[in-house]
């Protein structure tokens, strides 16, 4: 079995597999103290709640309206209120996430080896360019694809599709890796060669497709027993 | 303001509006114990993304199978097991679920002021028309309509589409009552009449609409102030 970076295209999913959401969590409790980390958590279910309804109700807005609409019911359903100047500071955060610590050695480590590298991301360009930027890895990809371009999120096929259109390739020729299982599942679904990225301890979910590699970070990618 | 039950025609959903989700809370407590809560509002949360992911996915599978893989998700996602079994046993109550204890009155009193209802659900007919059986609330609706002949599930507009094909008239004169935000919202959108039945105290969803009318409960539908 060849390791699943070995291919000659790996498209990385963005927030939660390159950038970590987790990262705002210390602003959230300096804000709103003990209720920070659920506010968090619920920022982010919202978040992805929203991209999958505003798809499904053809409603597309891009992802920094999404993310800060989802943060004003996150702070809101825990009770708390906030004026529209904080919930603005507070998204914007989203364009500050720290990436997680193998990221760039791992991402160079494939450069090296004459692995292609892209991002495929719900994000929108900017936000996905300044976060690539800051983390000093912008450089690293061939391209960054943001879904902006076909007004859909993930896991809907037209989103993975910017992929193989890109790079003029077949689903089957695509590495794609995730932190998020639903994306995993999408992609795989789409027909991408897919490593799960397990970042926590939760499980895969049940939408009758499995990843083709898992691993706890990208080094996964550089291991060729994976 | 007329009151919104007053139209010739109120189209219902049915999970967290005639019926309640968490009256199977009990069962669970029995058999996880502490936990039993917990799981419960993640196998909802879980049940509903998976409605929405399936649809982007074009991965449709009937709500039955679909209650089932989320149940079978929340338990693993709060670190316990269970057989195969026992998750059949559990994911059968979503087709005993009690209705809310306001349900056959206001039902009632509706078809005594020569009101046509109707159910729209992601169910299957089979769930929805033995959910109503139970209830004894079933000759109070014209028709029972389920996602099943669709293959898509709320808030794909086609959802939407089944109550003004069947019943032949526009969406503006359709009265629809849902508990969920969420489908509140994609039903606005395609153009319904909308009463949210806030039954909890969290907050309306942040989607670009707002309901025309909201109660606690359908007796919100008697009221003509509202």
């Amino acid at each position: 079995v060849s390791a699943p970076g070995s291919g000659r295209l790996v498209v990385f999913d963005a927030f939660g597999t390159l950038f970590d959401p987790s990262s705002l969590v210390e602003r959230l409790r300096v804000r709103f103290g003990e209720d920070g980390l659920a506010i968090g958590a619920t920022w982010r279910a919202t978040q992805l709640r929203y991209t999958w309804l505003r798809t499904l109700m053809d409603a597309y807005e891009p992802f920094d309206v999404v993310t800060r609409d989802a943060l004003a019911y996150a702070v809101r359903s825990h009770g708390q209120g906030s004026t529209d100047g904080e919930l603005d500071e507070l998204a914007r955060g989203y364009s500050e996430l720290e990436a997680y610590t193998e990221v760039p050695e791992v991402l160079g480590t494939l450069v090296d080896d004459s692995v292609t590298l892209a991002i495929l991301s719900n994000g929108t360009s900017a936000m996905l360019g300044g976060l690539a930027e800051r983390a000093g890895i912008a450089a690293r990809f061939a391209v960054i694809l943001s879904v902006d371009s076909v007004r859909r999120y993930k896991p809907d096929p037209a989103v993975y599709r910017l992929a193989t259109d890109h790079f003029g390739v077949a689903a089957a020729d695509v590495g794609f890796v995730s932190g998020n299982a639903w994306d995993c599942s999408g992609a795989r679904r789409f027909g991408f060669d897919v490593t799960w990225i397990a970042r926590s301890d939760g499980p895969f979910d049940e939408l009758g497709e499995q990843p083709d590699h898992v691993g706890r970070d990208l080094r996964v990618l550089l291991d060729p027993s994976a």
